[in-house]
């Protein structure tokens, strides 16, 4: 019998499929809809985060919007929210259950503010307080770590910044989407055994830059909760700003390196890391990404670089849910977590 | 013979009253001389990015102003720059040298927005691209791990703050801040025993939440830098969303938690860490904060919350520094890092 981590990571292919099916149009009305903006804030927590930084690239490349990322402790804790003026209001989650999130919408409309709820549950609180909603359509989400959920959230940032972009070219690319995640989904043969070569490791680092920063951080997260290894990501530029000094012989770098403008920024990287004695996993649909590391793991389906974070994060998922096994855990019930957290 | 980084950090004091001295003025006739603004853009790396995710809370909560932090990477990979409006765009950097954080200035200027660069480099290239120019009159900061230039960078966020906010009574309690760093110098006898304790531990979790989450993540920076050790930093509310499955028997775990609206929040996050076995060291004004700690590390000169982050990193600093020459590392030149990064 399977896990249930596992058959969400193979729902993946279908569940993007079924999003794109049922949303698409109604993104688009929405984008549509919309009153004039100049701003956005998004207010996430955990994965969804995420997804919202993701937006950050993904907005401001596609539609020209810049993404800034909501401090809920400025709503609940201290009862000084700043103000929003222009600015299109956008909460994530999953379970759209933490009151955090949900305050932040809230004020938003409490100032006149357009606001839009991404959410897997139509009839959450978070649903209840926007003007719009977009359901993930998920299913039920079993395993405590959001897999399907998080792909799902990507996709729709992703058909939002097509609309909001108002570029038909990139929503003919949305529909590859599927295919992409089931090919990625069936290259993944060697990830059991990279799992048990990095089964002993205690600690990991995780480089991503712009569009895929976020698989770098949701990579480490689903790192933390199934294998509660010490993961920390770190964008390629910061991390050279201080933290390669943790990087001493032996220590496990995953790289997401997909073809794209970042290619070149992390090849100088590449080298540097060897030097200090890393051991190099890239993840990437680019086969020069192989030189300088001592594995690769494929991001299938030929996708554009502002795409390529919704399958580069699955070679991530496997790994993580093998590298779980490997080590004696249970990958549906990571110690210490329950699937809806609720935060002030 | 004591190192740069201990002098310098022990500078602080006489650093923050010469900066309050010349500065203040300065601040207040820039922050009247600004066109009308709606949003806060910064643009920094490392230890000046922790001053901007503490200007994300102290110039909403005193002056209401929304702070987003630029993705440099769309300006300088990506080039596709958001549209900026109604913006006022802020460069950090010691240096004044990195050229993704000139570029945000540079394109925020192209757009017609104000800028404002914080320097401890008054002839340097950010420093040029800007509309004003506010100085940290630090002196040459001569170990490659920043201290008194980060406690410069916030007070100079916090004089913004108040003066953004047309609070003078603020500008009263700016005043208390070379006192309070003395006092909080002065209490950290018990730092070299905690150093000895923590002496094997190669992870660390550090918590903040509000003001301090930027403690948290300087603190983790500074242990990074000078001790190699796998340090990373949360936000309570995050924290809670996955990674504290991480915490196991024995994790050492510091927590900032000063007296103020954070406090309460907290207090079950506490008891949820000791009940995993967390090593829990917190740092605090508040002597209730021993409770379920075992160890405290003072902040003195009873400062309000929004000034308790300028204090609040002092025994944190003394603890990394400490910690490296108890792991038999070189305090002022950490392996693999220049003082200076220069990234795009």
């Amino acid at each position: 019998m399977t896990t249930f981590l596992e058959q969400e990571i193979n729902s993946q292919p279908q569940i993007i499929a079924h999003l794109l099916d049922r949303e698409t149009t109604r993104a688009q009305q929405i984008a549509a809809a919309l009153p004039p903006f100049e701003h956005v804030l998004i207010a996430a927590r955990g994965t969804s985060d995420h997804a919202a930084i993701y937006a950050k690239y993904a907005w401001a490349s596609l539609a020209g919007y810049p993404v800034g990322l909501a401090t809920p402790a400025l709503y609940t804790l201290y009862h000084t929210p700043p103000r929003l003026r222009n600015t299109l209001i956008v909460g994530i989650s999953q379970s759209g259950q933490s009151p955090d999130i949900v305050a932040v919408l809230e004020e938003g409309k409490r100032q006149g503010q357009p606001t839009l709820a991404i959410t897997n549950d139509g009839s959450s609180p978070l649903a209840a307080a926007a003007d719009h909603v977009i359901e993930l359509h998920a299913g039920i989400e079993r395993s405590v770590a959001a897999t399907k959920t998080y792909t799902a959230q990507l996709t729709v940032m992703a058909m939002f910044a097509a609309a909001l972009g108002h570029q038909p070219e990139r929503q003919a690319e949305l529909a590859r989407l599927p295919d992409a995640l089931a090919a990625t989904l069936a290259s993944l043969g060697q990830v059991p055994e990279l799992a048990a070569r990095y089964r002993t490791h205690e600690q990991c680092i995780l480089i991503g830059r712009g569009f895929n920063f976020a698989t770098a951080l949701e990579l480490a997260l689903k790192l933390k909760e199934l294998t509660y290894v010490m993961a920390v990501a770190y964008s390629s530029a910061d991390f050279r700003h201080g933290p390669i000094a943790t990087v001493g012989q032996g220590m496990p770098v995953i790289m997401i390196r997909p073809r794209g403008a970042t290619f070149a920024d992390l090849s100088e990287l590449t080298t540097g890391l060897k030097e200090r004695g890393a051991e190099l996993l890239v993840i990437s649909d680019e086969p020069r990404a192989r030189q300088g590391a001592d594995a690769l793991l494929p991001i299938a389906g030929n996708l554009p670089e502002w795409l390529s974070p919704i399958a580069a994060i699955v070679p991530g998922q496997a790994l993580a849910l093998h590298l779980a096994a490997a080590r004696g855990g249970d990958p549906d019930h990571p110690r210490g977590l329950n699937k809806v957290t609720l935060t002030r």
